[in-house]
């Protein structure tokens, strides 16, 4: 198993009660990354339902994670034929820290889209005109050591100090390990990017309050393009939305969050 | 108190413990409406929290709701100083029909959006350039005497069978009541348009599996301006996406719902 597969992996302990251990590996300075927290979910719906994929998550961040040994949840609310619904709690020490509702179904690897929309404008570069992190912030070494993630350079301006002045971030995204997209990887990539608020002259951790991500469909092998880009920045409030696209040029996921923006500069 | 006003009231019985009497007015012929029932959530949610406003809801609709007596349960999981965050859910009969994370928050009227992305294109027409619905479907008319909607001629063809080939739909949306726009009328408003995939072909009613929608402003007094589209059409689900703008000119609300597509022409 890779080691995003062994990060992920959760224990049932009993009916509804899964043991997981969340990985430093996968963590900023302050906290486990949301999407981490949303594939280890993931996995403890999909093995509580008869479906394959989780369809839809919508998640609640209360309280940062810290690694280490954590309790996931699940209470089943309907198992239907297309699609079953769950609670599902991440709790640490008896505390909650993230409630989420997840709808798992099952979607057919072959099947062919009736009708998508356009793709993303602008587009992302090649891989090879876009640049690694190369940030330095040892702090967020741990998440970024686990992914390889290529930036489109019109949108990495505030790492230079010169914020691009629009809510606005894309990448190339694969796993540093050996394994190909899936269900989970498309969780992890709804929230692997940074803030996009640090291009409208924001800093620092822009905590997520709500996110909400739809798989679309079973990602081909091969790297990932992640889209994302914001609509309003008010009152401290901003929305996310990502769309991931995957190597054969389909539409894989979809996610919005609300989140706060981050310390001015 | 208006009708909407009426309708979405709920009673609260004991901590976390709410009734409501769901208001024939906000059914169609299958159920009652989903966004007319996220607002009724919201009340509950809003009454338990010391915020004012349902900043975030994500709501999974297990069971088709009946009007009539139901129950709001509200289990609050954090209470914080800039939000607080509430498992809710509906019962009739004992029995779940939809389960909401709600997050609520204060915002501020008088805010001033730090950055707001283009409004939408294309642009919805002038009101007296839209269609009232007219579509003489007796089904409808519960919800549809309950709302002033007036919809863009170029997203209506498939009431003449001619539908437009994409999943979009445009409306101005007024309450019929004279009650102007607040936080659960924008609940309604997310959720009012008909499916936009009925401009693919589909026929019948959509069911919404999920659906998460973030209030972003307190609205402006005069008619909501509606703008529905889609992305992708799949293996029988797909995604709509609302943006509500105001009468000033503000996007007040966003949301994406995950349904399912009815059956085929």
């Amino acid at each position: 198993m890779s080691r995003f597969g062994d990060a992920t992996a959760v224990e049932r302990i009993a009916e509804g009660r899964y043991e997981a251990d969340l990985d430093a590996g996968f963590s900023f300075a302050e906290a486990v990354n949301g999407g981490y927290l949303m594939a280890v979910l993931a996995r403890a719906a999909v093995d509580a339902s008869p479906h394959e994929h989780p369809v839809a998550t919508a998640a609640t961040f209360l309280r940062v994670a810290k690694p280490g040994r954590a309790e996931v949840l699940v209470e089943t609310r309907k198992s239907g034929r297309t699609a079953a619904t769950a609670r599902v709690g991440l709790v640490q020490n008896g505390v909650p820290l993230v409630e989420a509702l997840i709808t798992t179904g099952t979607l057919d690897a072959g099947s062919e889209p009736e009708w998508v929309g356009e793709p993303p404008v602008p587009a992302l570069p090649p891989l090879d005109h876009c640049t690694s992190f190369g940030g330095g912030d040892d702090r967020t070494r741990g998440f970024a050591d686990q992914v390889d993630m290529r930036f489109d350079p019109a949108t990495m301006g505030w790492l230079d100090g010169r914020p691009g002045g629009r809510p606005e971030m894309r990448a190339w995204f694969r796993l540093a390990d050996p394994h190909e997209p899936d269900a989970y990887v498309l969780a992890l990539a709804v929230d692997a990017l940074p803030p996009i608020v640090l291009n409208m002259g924001a800093r620092g951790w822009a905590p997520t309050v709500e996110m909400t991500w739809h798989m679309r469909a079973v990602p081909a092998p091969g790297p990932l393009a992640v889209h994302g880009s914001g609509r309003l920045v008010d009152g401290g409030w901003f929305d996310e939305e990502v769309e991931v696209w995957d190597s054969a040029g389909r539409l894989v996921a979809q996610s919005r969050q609300l989140a706060r923006v981050g310390r001015r500069s």
